[in-house]
């Protein structure tokens, strides 16, 4: 029987009942058969300085490790102002660095978002995408989860309610796995 | 012996020295092994209008016909406005519809740009990267190639003098090569 | 009394019932008190080539003397491939050459989109903006007029249906005035 | 004789030798005259958290007021991953809320970046931007200030020593002191 699929779990709001750790804790009960999801707390992150790089955190250094384990990697976060969360992007930063010691290199992504405004947090995922290119990272196309007006779509105790977005989750989750295996295939050096 | 890599290369700028072009112009002199590289002219096409998406131009055919004989995709284009140059954008506009008739779906693509400015016309390719996600397509992250202060690097009869550019341009041929093979393998449908 | 405020409007669709066409038909009939609202058609113009712009088209000639007659532009465009229409984007490319001679320079502008899937076009209208920056445009921050679902919000005539959405266009082409009005102030230059 | 204009100025890195800081650095020896420019220090705040948004940390409260009482903005930041630093997004995510108390409102803005590959941190501005939007700010377009390859334009000390540059700030100075004035005229409402 062949290895389980690892994916790795990162949320982008530290709120206590947040949407998207709603979006995560869903991706937990909708996983495909042979694939396990940890989700890393990135709630404790001191702020990222270069002169540190060198010497980080231990928490780092147990990121980079739980990331380079994984086949790939989940991101559920709402986009703040526009844009990626500082909190998240925070993690990101110290992950890759140093220079030529980057933990994300050659992963397949795959984000949800969630948020109380008409675009469900899609606007920061473009931003994220971006990101990705310097990373190389290979994003998943398709299918796009954005929940907008989430605050009708998450209960009290923080559970999605929401069953089209949790159908989209499971296909997401579905799309990742087949993606993290078309990307195992390394191709041998091209010659000219 | 392999059937060889096609690829199939767009030029965003229509002028005739265009320093995009002369980029194109090295591709073609410097392909690995068991690749070929086709310029397509994108030069003709009308305006894109959804009312005649049913019954397109014959060029419109044609063009869709080569893009799904291609292996992959290359293209060589400036920025205009900090964005698409209206003139590929339309092209592609072309080519992704109607709805359910995207030629570019799936295809591994890169990007190469060259400017007179100092971003090298870098500005352009984060847009054409997020049009990528709707075509689904698999952009290319390493190398990325830009050239700034084209005009200093091209000559009068159009063709690339910049060494390093030129090597920059091998390796994101080779890069692209081994990226469209290492997606060739389709993995199986994942299950729940 | 003072000179009314003029504003040119510009539809990113040609699609005879566009959507966007919808939205900038809705304008003309909510303009705040004396501002004027007149819509150039981009439907006839040939694709740019920069050899050509020292002798451009009469079409590009008196599209730009409009755009310098006009206060502020309008836009009304739809999302094509998640970036902005090569048909809308041609035509601006057209209008901010040749160097050192672009109409929009010093131009109030404001976006609005509609379209079929959950953004309303909202990402075009990102893209738009980073093209406002080149051009040296000011763009108005709120509110943004992003209709998503259009098919259920405009009849078979192609007009608006929505009421809430009209009311945010009313309340745009107010913002739009007094953004217009406010940048009217031209300060004198500053002192080393 | 009027009141100076006040800028607040923020730099996107920590490291103690950073490029940005000596743009900021520059920045104040070549104010143009009645301009004062404080740099405020975004080194300690905590990780964003919207649980704690109503009683924010004294140091957000500190910053929100120095926002308030500033004219304009000014930030010197590099690209990280191709985004904005999560340091600098974590300091401006405080300061936007809680929802309704955004101190950045309204406020005009500049930006300026080096680093030490080719364009300079320019992809962390249109981020940027894209994130002014929604705190309701306005970014001077022009000039642009992107430093390519730091390293050599900064000495041992940190301190900017490539005369364009410093030549260019002092223009981006004197534009954002003009750009301040112009939109300190407050339009009167637009009636229907």
């Amino acid at each position: 029987m062949d290895e389980p699929l690892k994916f790795l779990g990162l949320v982008g709001s530290l709120r206590k009942n947040s949407y998207n750790k709603a979006l995560m804790k869903a991706a937990l009960t909708l996983l495909p058969k042979n694939v396990t999801l940890e989700v890393f707390d990135i709630s404790e992150f001191p702020q990222f300085n270069q002169d540190l790089e060198q010497t980080p955190p231990r928490l780092v250094t147990q990121f980079k490790a739980k990331i380079r384990e994984a086949d790939a990697i989940l991101i559920a976060s709402p986009a703040y102002n526009y844009s990626i969360p500082g909190v998240l992007k925070n993690a990101i930063d110290w992950a890759s660095r140093p220079y030529g010691d980057n933990a994300f290199e050659d992963k397949p992504v795959a984000v949800m978002s969630a948020s109380i405004g008409a675009l469900g947090g899609g606007r920061g995922q473009y931003h994220l995408r971006q990101s990705f290119v310097f990373l190389d990272m290979h994003p998943l196309n398709r299918p796009e989860v954005m929940l907008p007006f989430a605050h009708n779509n998450v209960d009290a105790e923080g559970n999605l309610t929401n069953e089209q977005t949790k159908d989209l989750i499971k296909q997401l989750l579905e799309a990742l796995a087949e993606w993290t295996l078309r990307l195992k295939n390394k191709a041998k050096p091209i010659e000219h």
